[in-house]
């Protein structure tokens, strides 16, 4: 211990350096409930490359592992610490290196905040969709670590779609350059998207090429009540088979929308069953927005609600960016699934959570991406309840089962990390499992990088 | 060789296996000039996946290497045969399994051909917009090896952005499936994109779930000349940064124009240094071309002419599409480039590759993808005339290099094969050549699988 700290001294800035057990105790954790995690030996929060490289030539060195880490919000234990690891943290290389709006490409540090490229490259008329809900706090590099989501990606896919290249410190400290800064490119395989989501496995992230696209019109929305989740499925399945392709198509169920309006007071229709909202940033979106609705009628709606104009679509939007928040008010403790199912498949995705609910006697509200089948069931429990904690487990596991059965995926876009690494087995088989843990062996053979996730 | 036969047939019905020399030899080689290619011990065209593992493991046992084919459209050589191989043709599966419009995938085995694809899709209503030049006669399995793009790349992206599953049998007889049939998903590495533009060195890709798009209005399109090349590219520079988007931003040389004229009386401005055509799949593709008339306009356009409508607008894309046949008319062999540089970079790309010609006393024709960057340099010479050969060879390898300085890639679409694998590891550099042979020898230990190409 007293020679990892020297010797990482002798390449880092005294301030980089965080040893106070208290202190590097914060750092144990990302927002996961129910994931293992041990006290880190140092944190180090290093601000240039050859500093990353510094402390990776030294892990190998003395065999320490190395548990990158963004902003911590990641919703399955990915950013744990491991117990006497290296917290490595890249939240302060936040320099947007470059914008450049004829390429349409950004290059950008690990630790740049979501919310503050997005509005960068807004300034030059560009957008960079991925949303995470956490996106006023996350890191691009978290972002690239799970291949993170949000609202936007039924129009306009993760994150995965929008690195281009990166600069890698490999666990040994080298460092690799992948991908290409041009619109196209396939020398190769592709390492690039091989990285964006492997949650800091198979290397360090301290530099991104990310694609970004012309800002497209303020988009208008509409909600529409539903008698039953199976209605409101009804009119996804028939928005997107018609051909639309909303920015956004969210489904809140019952239980999410009571606890919306019991936060905010935002007047949603407190009674109905499953309220949809969808919106378009087309040239034209209340057209767009008026043939949505009708179809919304013939899928049963009881109500469809267009926004008059974008402040009115900003509130809607408001009222489902709550929903997780809300939904952690209903008792001490939630767990946050994150299945994905063909959306074909989406109303038995949702009316088998709601048995499943039934089943163990818990509150499961539901939000979802509803347009790519991504539903985000959230058990709500009393952590403190021995026995209401185990249903809560199984219910979350149930729930993932249910995901497989229906042809779908146990994580759309939150990740692995511990949470979900026995499911990951499951849903990859052995074939694909040693596969992967080849290619994990490939790039990190001693084993270092961020251990114990993913498998 | 006996051996090797007899115990194919165990497996195989009679018609699958092709032996006379003479039919053999036809599949040594796909599209590429001066591309190494060696005479096969046997040719496979197998209708199941049963049949593919059988082959594999026969191989496997026999250490033979498997070299797999599609329609040998090709331009680098990737198909080619190697001395005694087994040479796999995927062609004979070639069934739709499914059309999906409501979670807009089609399942489709490696043998369909893109054209067939994109008719069967556009049925309902859907789009699969990767559409290499060679579309009427690729198969999807290539076009998956190679990750293929074509003219549709600026709006849509190139293979890679549509294959979201795949079964693949791997070097020794097992069925591997990566990926998902859902909208999203990120459990583990994304083993599938690896597969995407791996040139059939880690697997071979038995059934792809292929991600569809709702089918656009047809595209309209106009045709703009330019006094040179680098004005030219300004135009490209402006409708990127001014936010446009459209379906296709090709580029046309003085002697590629001249070329089309020549094979096909197109009547394209003969005289034109640089002829850009664009188009749009908008709502309103007439005001989006004004804008961009404009724009080539301020960028010195000499001429600006819209198509009156899609069939004149088709008119203009067939004299793109016919860009490489007219070009392969000027003398009795080509050699043909796929340098992608940033599109900043793309007027000094052209020129330098203006100045090749000019240094090494050839015609070479450029088309280009100009909205991607993406450039086409057809080498014309003689192979009968040595010296005229061994230059043609130098400036293809000068033009690459040019790429590279740029912050290019020597392969936009066309892929590495044999033709630039000397290259590959230029542009990789030795770490992320490394780590790429360490993928390699994770999926195919023995070296089986397509030996030779890429590295």
């Amino acid at each position: 211990m007293d020679d990892l700290l020297t010797r990482l001294r002798a390449g880092l800035p005294a301030e980089a350096l965080l040893t106070d057990p208290d202190v590097t105790a914060s750092y144990a954790n990302d927002m996961a409930s129910f994931c293992e995690s041990g006290a880190p030996a140092v944190v180090v929060l290093p601000r240039t490359v050859e500093q990353v490289r510094h402390v990776m030539r030294t892990a190998t060195e003395l065999r320490v592992p190395v548990v990158p880490q963004g902003a911590r919000t990641g919703l399955s234990g990915g950013a744990n610490a491991s117990e006497g690891c290296i917290v490595l943290s890249l939240v302060k290389m936040d320099r947007i290196l470059e914008i450049n709006p004829v390429d349409r490409i950004a290059v950008v540090e690990p630790g740049v905040i979501n919310a503050v490229l997005s509005r960068a490259v807004a300034e030059h008329g560009l957008y960079y969709p991925p949303d995470p809900s956490s996106w006023e706090m996350c890191t691009i590099g978290g972002n690239i670590g799970t291949a993170s989501g949000g609202l936007c990606c039924v129009k306009y896919g993760v994150t995965a779609e929008y690195v281009l290249g990166l600069d890698v410190v490999l666990a040994d400290g080298r460092l690799l350059t992948t991908g290409r800064r041009t619109a196209k490119g396939v020398a190769g395989y592709d390492l690039t998207r091989l990285f964006v989501g492997s949650e800091g496995s198979l290397g360090i992230v301290v530099r991104a090429v990310l694609a970004l696209r012309p800002q497209p019109p303020a988009q208008l929305a509409l909600a529409a009540e539903f008698p039953s989740s199976a209605a409101a499925c009804e009119a996804v399945c028939a928005i997107m088979e018609r051909g639309h392709t909303p920015s956004l198509l969210e489904l809140m169920d019952r239980t999410t929308v009571q606890a919306v309006n019991k936060l905010a007071r935002m007047g949603l229709p407190d009674t109905t069953e499953a309220l949809l909202l969808c919106a378009f940033d087309t040239p034209d979106p209340a057209a767009d927005l008026a043939a949505v609705g009708e179809l919304c009628k013939a899928a049963g709606a009881t109500e469809v609600v267009p926004a008059a104009d974008t402040a009115e679509s900003e509130l809607l939007l408001q009222a489902r960016r709550l929903s997780l928040t809300a939904l952690e008010t209903i008792k001490s403790a939630t767990m946050i699934d994150d299945v994905c199912v063909p959306r074909t498949r989406l109303a038995e995705m949702l009316d088998g959570t709601a048995a499943v609910a039934r089943k163990y006697g818990l509150t499961i509200g539901v939000c979802a991406h509803a347009g790519d089948g991504n539903t985000h069931p959230v058990v709500c429990f009393d952590h403190t309840d021995e026995d209401e904690s185990r249903r809560a487990r199984e219910s979350f596991d149930e729930i993932m089962a249910l995901g497989l059965a229906l042809g779908g995926t146990i994580t759309g876009e939150h990740g692995v990390g511990v949470l979900k690494k026995d499911w990951l087995a499951r849903e990859l088989g052995p074939v694909g499992l040693e596969l992967q843990r080849g290619i994990k062996a490939t790039f990190d053979p001693l084993g270092l990088l961020n251990p114990g996730k993913l498998f």
